[in-house]
Parts: structure tokens; sequence; C-alpha cells
């Protein structure tokens, strides 16, 4: 076959293989969802078109699909959620299908999600409004594009770790997210750490991690 | 005066300021050194020549210093340590530099840290021969320079989040610790995330924040 | 004409000339294949989409096309075939066609080639689980986009030379492939050598090269 | 020679020539400074090694030095001040010689200048502290470097022009100020331009033109 | 909602917020446009495909729109006029979309616009020939791509500030406006600072406030 | 109008304006030219699509077209054309597009022009075997993508200025032509400069130049 | 201790560990050497100071040093030499170093070399003049920096393999060796690949492992 | 020996070999000198320490040294002088030295050269001053930093060939040179190709070539 699903991966390290589809054809996809349905683990995959969705419809009726994060989620066994929350804050409109991505994700792998959206440096009386649901997350994900300022500063203002997200959102010297990743590696803020641009997926998953510690 | 020490950091997100000496001046370090002794928290400042730890010791004659991690630490106050562990794993001897610089600033955070040194993945089984250390740990930070795989390959095998930290060793087409640095962005293994090229220190610090969640 | 086909390149470097598809119009591909096919060569195009192949088809109806790696072979003489083989490692799914591409070039040009699929670092017990048959090749071809770590690891495990190839398969900071390229140019790992990114015929070539010596 | 003045520049532009002496011999700025000298402008160089300066005050004894910026002023005209002042605002204490040179420019060119120091994002409540100063400006320098977030903050908070200047403070993936070069390009706030890294003078030149409208 | 619209950004900075409708989805367009129809301020849009104009058309039937700018524009309130002037000159005929924007920009907030076009270096008697109407305004826009020159040139024949805008306007080296962008950063001329790469608006922006201070 | 033709340059650099199509839309073009053909020199217009072709055509019923170089040149005027010859080598089939775009420049500004195809490094006996082509030649143009070699191949065997026009041709780290622009721009044969990447045009316009000293 | 030497690296891929003496401590090399003494594997140490080999003498007395190369060779051990060889071929004089440090490792592990020097495309009737030395190789290096073509031109001519190995001479465009690493990665011959910048020790690692198969 | 000194090379392309001193030892230097003084043609040397020359003077009485060019010139044979010069016009004072290494290249070849300073474009009244002098060269040399404009007004105001050499002066964004590097291959005007960073030996040597045509 094309693949070798990593079916053990769960017990290793306690969560199942996700389906990153991008570059896979559907029939790979659907190869390897086979092979993960025969197990009862809830299955997520990314970057999936409304086409490949509609496919995947076919062999598996209950999956969900969120349009704006191109995700789907297969849901076939019960989490535990821990009464902590995880703090999804995106700096602005265009960075909300990245933080999407997020909130599924830690949601899918059993967690509380809060969503605090358009919160950017540029009218930051909107973040100081919303500090107190951010302040209460046992972990913080920070999803910005262009110049990434976001995660610096929510930084500066919670005493819990924060999960930079950068996104390709912007133009010209934005440089496809370059702007906003390589600002938030530099943040002067301490406890702040980086998942790759457009990684949504990454941050909901360590988050999770974190939050279910 | 050229700087306003951030008292009140301590009380906001946990932790007192810690002081970045590259490019201040030893009269600039001293000055903030000098505002922060009169509380009585503990005082971390990084990159330390061995001149300027001379000027610190003389204003303050317990501060402790590494020459290896180029780290001073001042301890002023007793700090509640938890009995889980931070693992601090190296990917070679050359790396060991900015691997002591996040072990020195978690212990003086208040953790306890288990060093794994050497076991990058050109012999894998010096990995293997230590993976109980590394998964018994709450947080794992991965230090590794040249093409930095050591963090995907930990990410891998073990439930717990991975902080990595790319570092500058190398040469050619490292560019300075960018090829560690990508890597480890572009991680295949969920639950990686990252901060700046030898930053040892921005690594204790959020993995501290994680361990005392 | 468009091109002065290099006739006489078996005689001088053991291989005929190939044809890189890409940039070229179908004329200008079946003028050089025209030429070509004049002498009693096996001929290897690459970077061939389907309609290409459907009008190389039609003058010359005994080509093979393989859409998966979008390679045109057409054999013509016998090959010798030495008894040794060259392994061709893939990290995921979505390297798979460049990994047939270099498979391909490898069988054309006279070489037994063992295909091992997705056993990137992510889930190391599937590259221990295929050792052997690494092992047991005189050269080892491995192919790897995102944090391309997977030579490193094989290169420490096997004492055969290592082809790797990265590839575009990523997003963000991956950069098309740049995150693999210098991974692998600054591995720790001796014995590896590296070709351009997405280059499975480079790699398949100098494989046969190295596996005819 | 080796130069020819742009004696005319302040009938022309409104300032005199400036003499960026980096690259330049001793006897090359002697030169210039001396050309300057016989008309009774006043003169700025930039770059200066205390060394140099020590050469200049020879032929220029009431040459006036700031080691901090590195900045050369010889005043011989009364230049009218305008009663509106510039704030040149710093992010942290290590970018203070690129704000001190814009500062002293300003001031040279008959500008008042309020300095308001080290109030950078990772503890936001020093800015709003100096918010005050900072809005009674007619234009307002934002001197930052790492991942240079000050001026998109500052940009939301004030209705005047912000002339952002990124610094090559930092290290790792701030490669020298091109993280906060991108990040203040990219800027999500109105009314930001962007002078070259490192360019305090730059900055103090344009807001001296801007503040004397 | 997808977007906290900041509707006290006109008292705080003395501009309405503008909507940036690259990446937005109809749906999110328009929602923000009904929140800022309800107050009586002037509203603009930047990046506005010809369908997404006629969507809003249909909520808005007196915005007006410029297929050239890509901008749509819809006037609301009387704004006072300076009598002084902005200049526009814009480097070739292909800056002419990014020289629109600004010049749209600048009009809608209240200013007096003049535009001079295809005056670029290689022909330097075009911009003698209009140095009149340059050195006349108040505040100089110079919008280039290419190897960006014209802003360092009026930046030399002007005595007011000069706003550089780099586009994206080349092949090859010219690295979709980086080359440009660069070389504005280096201007040799003083007073001149830059915006981001094809950022008509952010120049007509700043332009704007400078104008009416 | 959008454009300030410069109708004087002919007398002034010794060669009429020539119209870059690319980012002009078709009414633009035709204003230019209309503009143009009041006067009787000779026209060229690069990178024209067929289309824009055809809309020219219609005004301009002389106006030649090469679908190969995307070249439109009318002539209108007789020019002295020199005895000796341009040569035009290239590197691959590939790189015939830009190529000719410089041959068909050179031609129209009146030069004898000799053509020179795929004579690449990869089989150097083919560029002996012409050598005496290239060495009859007054000024040599030679354009190559990929590696860029072959102009410090022939800067080394001709005793005649070579201009190296680098190609787009390639993939993976050519990085659109970046890898040869800067082979090219590292030639260690002397006698060699270098222009924009796929840049033709320029190629063929300085070698003309050259050709008529 | 700082290091885990991997003793059994001899046994699981052919050779025994070797050190790479940047940014270690004379202790550290000292300790790791001391360790590998304790086996009687021969030992190769690189990018050696002459201080440091000063300070090696002093534990082991037959050391042998390259001041050229900055290697170090310790033969404790008879290795079988097979009868063909290894060809380095060098582009020019400053190339020498990365040349020798190849050769040096390549001789250390049991391979005869022919050193063929000087020989870059600038002249290349010098390369003819070699070629049968060249032709007769196994396996050959080619080391060049600069524009990097050497290994194209190198690799049209042999039917062997050619490692090719940038270096960073050269200066400006060069980029610390960037050109000829881009250059080597795109080459138009087939049968050559690449190790880092510099990498002389690589290179001659894998040829040995090449010709000994 | 360490070289094969290409002493056909004057009889090939019509100048002898020049000697590129930087990572050259001095007995290295020494050794290729002296093979090519045995033969009568003049020798050039660049990027020669003070120390170095001291050496070549030891076995060459008869050098000249240039301290400000870094270039040694041997003159043993009368050069015929073609009546027609070369300008070499520079920006700016810093970029002397490169200038002085394409002035002296020139001469040392045979060439009549006129040097035009420090004309750069923040005062274009001074190249409008020297314009006669340039205009009646047969070939023009401009070298600049920084944005790197001149060529670019120069290319449009000659009516020949301009060889463009871009400097390092500069800082922060200038990266070393490739600002005004990108700016002259993205030149608007035509008749202008470009250099490497820094190298004037190489305008100064393709000029000669073509003032001698
Ligand atoms: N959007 C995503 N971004 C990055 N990694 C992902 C994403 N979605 C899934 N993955 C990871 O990619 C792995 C699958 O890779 P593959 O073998 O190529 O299918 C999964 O196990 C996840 O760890
Ligand atoms: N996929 C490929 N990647 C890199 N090089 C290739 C590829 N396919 C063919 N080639 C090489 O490109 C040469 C043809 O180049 P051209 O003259 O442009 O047709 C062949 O002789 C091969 O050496
Ligand atoms: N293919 C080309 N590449 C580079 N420059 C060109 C090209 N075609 C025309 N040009 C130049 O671009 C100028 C026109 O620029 P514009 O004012 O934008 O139309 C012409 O006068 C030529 O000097
Ligand atoms: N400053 C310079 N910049 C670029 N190339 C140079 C320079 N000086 C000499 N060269 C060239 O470098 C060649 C010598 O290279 P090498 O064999 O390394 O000594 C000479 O023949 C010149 O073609
Ligand atoms: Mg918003
Ligand atoms: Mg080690
Ligand atoms: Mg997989
Ligand atoms: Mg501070
Ligand atoms: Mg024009
Ligand atoms: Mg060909
Ligand atoms: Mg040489
Ligand atoms: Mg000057």
């Amino acid at each position: 076959g094309c693949a070798k699903v990593d079916l053990q991966r769960e017990s290793r390290v306690g969560y199942p293989e996700v389906i990153y589809c991008s570059g896979k054809t559907a029939e790979q996809v659907k190869a390897i969802l086979e092979a993960m349905l025969e197990r009862d683990s809830n299955i997520l995959a990314t970057r999936v078109s409304l086409e490949l969705f509609e496919e995947i419809r076919e062999i598996c009726p209950d999956a969900l699909y969120s349009p704006l994060a191109r995700v789907v989620a297969i849901k076939r066994k019960k989490v535990e959620v821990p009464s902590s929350y995880i703090a999804v804050v995106t700096a602005g409109t265009s960075d909300l299908p990245v933080a999407e991505e997020a909130a599924l994700t830690a949601e899918l792998f059993g967690n509380r999600v809060e969503r605090i959206v358009d919160v950017g440096v540029a009218g930051v009386h909107r973040l100081f409004a919303n500090l107190e649901a951010i302040r209460g997350a046992r972990v913080v994900i920070v999803v910005a594009g262009m110049e990434g300022a976001l995660p610096s500063l929510v930084g500066g203002l919670v005493d819990k770790p924060v999960i930079a997200v950068p996104t390709s959102v912007g133009y010209g010297a934005s440089f496809h997210g370059l702007s906003a990743l390589l600002a938030m590696l530099n943040s002067c803020s301490s406890g702040v750490c980086v998942v790759n641009i457009d990684n949504g997926y990454g941050a909901g998953y360590i988050a999770s991690m974190i939050n279910q510690l």
C-alpha cells in the first residue's frame, strides 16, 4: 500500500495519527481512512477540500466537515474533557481559518475551547476587553498574520504558556507568513513558543497535550 | 534612567524580569540589577561574559556564574519545586551551552531537571538507551543544531510536549541555525513547538511554566 | 533544429541522454524523441503530463507511462542487471511521486529496486521493521519532505552510501523544499549526499551508477 | 578631491548635507568637514568612533560628541525651534543608541524632543503610563528590535504619523534586524512608515521635516 | 461574529477603520460594512474585486468603485479639505494601480491630490518637466517598481517628506517587489520613508495625516 | 494619459523606447503604440501574449510576431547593419524563448545575429564543435538556466565581451533563476557581465550597442 | 561526561566516529579522543587549529597534522586499500584546503587518491590535459567555489559518480558558498550529488564508501 | 604545485591571467607570480593587503601598489592605448576603493580613464555638471552602493554601454550590497549590465575589452 498507518501511535504518544490530505489523492486518503476506521479511535483529517470531503462522506457518513477550517472530524469514541480550557485568540478576521483548525483539533482531542476573535494590536482596547477570558485559560493559542505582534502582547499579560501560530495573511513583505513567523520567534515576551506558518492543527495538538497534563 | 524595570512582572506573569545582557553596557546591567535587588526575587541574567560577571560580583557577591551557559543566577527566595521533572535532551557536545542555559533557567525557576546529552540521530541507539528518562518527564526540551532532526524523533516517541531549540552549531548551509530552525518548524511529529535559535533561556522558561501548571 | 541531442552520451558516460520535458513544447519533445529513436537505446522522459504522453504514444506505441512518477520509459534494448539492489526509502505518502521517479529511472537503467514506503521519523518503529531490507542494499535512496530528517537516521544505521532527495512536500516554513534540502546538506551522519529538490531522476541515475560499479 | 560636497543642499531641501562616516578614512571625513565649515551651517556627522571624534576635535574644537549615539554635532547657526515636539519612543535598553541618534539629529535640526525609553510590548503597562507624552507629540519615532511590535501598538493609539525604526538588536532569527524590519513594514496599524535598520538619523531627519511643516 | 469592528478608531486616531478585503469572504465583508454603515463616517475598502463590488453595491448603492485601484469608497460625511496638496508621483505605467490606491485614499480622507505619472529615472527630463508640481506639495508619495530609484531622486530635489511605495512590478530578480523595497530603504537621500510593497493605501493614509497636521 | 512616451529617447540614447507589455492593459499598450507610430522609428514590444498581438495587429497590420519570443516588431525605417555579428549561444532547448527575445531585439536594432543552440556544459563537445562561429562574433550573448555554467566556459574561450542571461529554467533549488543568476555573477572568467533573469531583451539591446560602437 | 562517543559505529556503519572540533573546547576534544584511543581504530579529527593540535599531540605523540586541511590523523590500524582510486579535482588554488580535507579523509580510510589541482572552467584546456587521470578513477570528487561550474563539466565527461563540494571561496554574490552550492544542486549533468559547503570531510567519506563497495 | 597558471590565456582571450589574492597564502601568490614573471606580460594582482605587497616587492621591486584599490600592478610591456576613453563614475566617497580597482585595471590593460566621483542621485545636479565627460566616453562604468540607483540614471542619459558595479557600502537592509545588486539588475534603463558586488576588477576588464573593440 501507499502508507504504513501508524496504528500504535495512540498508545505511544496518546493521540491517533492524523491525516494530512494536501498532496494526497482521494484514493490514498480513503485507503488510510479505512485502515484507521477499523479501530474505534477518533479521526481527524486536515487540509480537506469540499470535493475530498464528499468522497470521504461516501465511505463514512458520520464525518463532520468545517469549510472554514477545511477539517474533517470523525467522532467514534468518548474522550474525557478536563475542566480547564484552551483560549484561541485571533488577531484579524482573515486569520480565522487557521484559528478554527486549531480550535477544532483541540475540541476533537477532548478540550473545552474559548474563541476570542479579531483583537489585533491595531485596536488594543479590544484585547483588554477580553483579557479575563484569556487569563482564565490553562494554555493560550494566539493566531496572527502580517507583523505577528499579538503573541508578544499576550505573552506579557498572562502567566500561562502561549502557542503562537503565524499565518500567511498579508502581502508584499509579509512573504507568505515569514514576517509573522520571524516576529514570533523573536518575541521579547517569555513563555511564547511557535509552530509552522498556518499550522493551526499543530497548535491545537500541543495545546491539548498541555491542557491534559 | 536607561530602563523601566518591569518590577510588577512577577505578580503579572508569575516570573520576575530576566536581564538579557547582550548589547548592554556594564553600567546599564548594574543599574537594572540594583533596581531588582531591592525586591527579594530570584534574578537571572543571560549572555553574560566573564568580564561582566566580575563586575556583577562586586555589587552582588552571592551571584553564581556558569561559564558554559554564560548565565548568572542570584537566589534570594525559596521556590516551591514540583515533583515532576523537565528533561533537557542534547543532540551533540557542541550544543551543550544552549542546553545548559535552558537547564539552569528551569532550575532557578524551581524545577527538577534531567540532562540527557549527546544522543543525536547519527547514533540512534544512544537515544533509545535513554528513552525511559525522557519519557518520565512532564515536558521535554530538545536542543539540536545542524539538521535539527532530534525533536521530530523524540516527538514521535513521547506523549509529552516537546520544546525544540535550534542551535547555530554547524557551518555552510546551516546558515547560523536556519537549517535547524526550519527543520523543527516543519516537524512531521505533532506536539513539537519551537523557540528562537540558541534561545535556551526561552525554552527553560516555557518548560518551567508547563511543568508548574 | 531546436536541440543538439547528445547521441554520443551513452558511449561517453555510459547512459543515453534523458528528455526533461518541463518547459518544452510537444513538438520539441517529439523532435528530440525521433532523433533518439533512430538508435536502439532505451529512452527515458521525465516530467511528462498525461497530455504529452498521449502525443508521444502516437509516434511510439510501446512507450510506457507512470502517472504517479510522470515518467515515460521506452525499452528497446536488453540491459544487464546486477544481483545487488537499490533501496528506495520514502518518509511519507506524499513523497511517493518523487520516490517512484527514482525507482523507475533505476529500473530502466538496469537495476533491481526495493521500495520501502512511509517510514518517516514520526513513527520510527516502522523504519526499524524494515531495516533488514535497507541494510541489504548496495546503495540507498531516501526521499523526504518537510524537515527532511530521515536520511540522517538511515545514514547512521547503514554502511552504504545514502542519496538524499528532498521533496517540496510541506507548507509554510518548508519553503517549497528548502527546509528538507538544508537539513539533508547538514546531516550529522556521514555517507549522505544530496540532489536537487524533487529530483528523483537524478537520485535514480547516480544510484544506478554506484550499483553498477 | 574625494567628494563633491553638496553645499547647495540646504537651499534646495532645507537641510545641510550630513556626513556618514562609516567606510570613510579620517582624511576623507576631515576634507569634507573643512569644505562645510567654510559656510556657517550646522554640521552633523554620524557613525563616528571615539578615535575619529578625537581627530575631528583637533580641527573643530567646538564639536560635540555622544558616545552612545556615535554622533558629532557642530552648532554654528541658531535654528528656529517650533513649539510642537517629537516623541522618541524606545522598546528596550539595547535600542538606546539608535534612538539617541534620532533624538540628537532632530534636536540639531531645531526640534524639541521628548524621550520615552524601555516601554516595549512585553510589559505594556509601561507604554500606557507614558501615553500622554506620546499623544502630545506632532510626530512619533518608535525604535524597536527583535519582533518590532511596538510601532503597531503605538500606531493604533495615536493620531499622528509614526516613523518606525527597526534595530539590529536580537540574535538568531532576528537576522540582524530583518525580523523587526519586516514586522514594521507589515504593520496592521495605518499611519506607520519605516526607515532602514538602525537608521536613527533618517528617522530624526524626516520627523524634523514633518514637525516643521 | 467574525470581526470586532473598531468603531471608536475615528475618535482615537482620527480616521475610521478601513476594510482590507483580500482573504475575506463576501459575507464577512458585508457584515463588517453593515456595522460601519450604522455610523455616518466615510468608508474605504481596498483590494476589492469587481465581483465583490457588485455584492457591496447591493447593500450600498452609493458605493463608488475604481477598477484600476480596486478600491471602494462610500462618502457619507463632508470632510474639511486643507488648501495644501499631496503629490502622487509614478515611475511607470504599470505602477498606476498602486498609485491610484494611494491617491483615492488621500482624497476620501479629505485631501487635494496632484497626480504626476510615468516620470521614471530612465528618462529623467520627464521628472524635471514636472518638478514644480512636485515641489509645490506638502508631502510627496513616490510609487515605483523594478529598481525603485525614483524616491531617491525626488528626495534629493524637494524639501518635503517623501513616502516611498515599492511595487511588485518587474520580473526575475525583482523578486516580487523586494528589489524596489530594499532600494527605497537604502535611499541615500534623507527625508524618505517606506511602506510595504504595493501598499498604496498605507501611503495615502500617512500622507493624509501629514498634510492635515 | 497613462504614459509619457519618451519620444526623444532615440536622439538621446540612440534607440527608441521599447514597450514592456507585462502588467499593462491592451488599451494602455495601444495608446503608447499610437503615440510612437506618429514618428517613423522602428518599434519593439516585449512580453506580448497572442491575444495582445491580435489587438495590436488591428491598429498596425504590418506588425510581426514571434510566438516563441513573445515579441512584436514593427519595421518602419531602414537601419544600417554593421558587418560584424552577435553570437547568441543557448545552453538548452528550454532556454530558447529568452535567447530568441535577445536575437530578435538585436536584429530589429540593426545587427546580424548568429544562433548557436543547445550547447550546454553537460555535453561540452557540442560547444567545441561551434567554437569558430562563437569566436567570430564581436560580442557574445550566452543564455542558460539551471546552474548557469555556460558563460564561464565561453568567457574562458573567447576574447570578446560576454553578456550572460540567466533563465528561470529549472526547478527546486534553481529558485526561479536565482541559481543561474548567482553563478553568472560569480564567474571566474573575466569579461562576463550579467542582465536580469529572463531578460533577453536587455541582452540584445546592450549587445547591439557594443556591436555598433 | 559531555559526550557519548559512538564506539560501536565502526561495526555498524563500517567507519569509526570522527571528531568535529569546531565549537568544542580542548578539554572536550581530548576527553573524546581518550575514549576512542582505548580501542585500536584509526582516528580522524577535522577543523583543528594549530593550537588545538599542539594540545592533542601531548596526549598522542603519533598524531599527524595538515595545516592546509586543518585535519589530524592518528593511524593505529592497517586498513586494506583497494587498487581503484579516487580523483580529487580542484577548480582553483583557493579551494585547496577543502580538497585536501577530502583527500586526507579518503586516504586515512584506506583509499588511493589522485589529486588534480587548479583546473577550473576559466581555462578549460587544463581540465582536458588531465582527463585521463580523472576518467581512470572509480569515483570523482570535484571541489569548486564561486560559480561552482566544474562538477557539471566533469559530470558530462566521465561515467563515474561525481561528488560535488561547494566552497565558500568568493565574495559578494557568492554569499559564502551559496552560489556554488545552488549551481551544483542544479547541475544539468546527471551523476552529480552534493555535500555541504566546505565539507571536504563528507565528500572523502562517501567517496571512500563507494570506492570500497 | 598549488596552481596551474594559465600562461596561454593572453593568446586565447587577449589578456594575461590576473592573481586574485584573497584566500591565498603569500607563498602561493609568490609562486604564481614567479611563474608569470618568466614571460614578459603585464601583471595585475587584486585584493592585496599592505603586508602581502611588502612580500611581493621583495621578489619584484618595480611592483606598484594602490592602498586605496588594494591592487598591485607590474608593467613590463608597452600596451597600445586607443584614443577613446572609459568613464568611471562613482556615486559616493565610500565607493572609491571599488571604483579605483576598476580604473587601475583598465589603465594597466591599456586604456585612458576619466574619473568622475561623488555624483550620486541625492544631489543630481552634480551628475549633470559632469555629463559631458561621461557622454564623451566609449563605455561607462558606474559604481554605487546602498540603493544602487545611479546606473539607471546614467543609462537613460548616454548612448553607450554602462557596466554597473554594486558595492557593499551601506548597512542594515543593504545586506552587504544585495540591495544595490538587485536594483542594478532591475534597471529600467536599457544598456546596463552588471558584475558582482565590489568587483571593480571585472568591470575594468570588460570595459577594456569593449573600449578596444
Ligand atoms: N495540517 C497539518 N500540518 C502539519 N502536520 C500535519 C497536519 N495534519 C496532519 N499532520 C501530521 O502529518 C502526519 C501524517 O503525515 P503523512 O504520513 O504524510 O500522512 C500526521 O500524523 C500528523 O502528525
Ligand atoms: N527530472 C530531471 N531533473 C533534472 N535533470 C533532468 C531531468 N530529466 C532529465 N534531466 C537532464 O536534463 C538533460 C536534458 O536537458 P535539455 O537539453 O534542456 O533537454 C538530460 O540529458 C538529463 O541529463
Ligand atoms: N522585456 C523587457 N525587460 C526589461 N526591460 C524592458 C523590456 N521591454 C522593455 N523594457 C524597458 O522598459 C521600458 C518601459 O517601461 P514602462 O514605462 O513601464 O513602459 C522601456 O523603455 C524599455 O527600456
Ligand atoms: N578581484 C577579482 N574579482 C573577481 N575575479 C578576479 C579578481 N581578481 C582576479 N580574478 C580572476 O580570478 C582568476 C584567478 O583565480 P585563481 O585560479 O583562484 O587564482 C584570474 O584569472 C581572474 O580571472
Ligand atoms: Mg479586524
Ligand atoms: Mg557527539
Ligand atoms: Mg504517513
Ligand atoms: Mg527593558
Ligand atoms: Mg513608461
Ligand atoms: Mg539539450
Ligand atoms: Mg587558478
Ligand atoms: Mg557624497
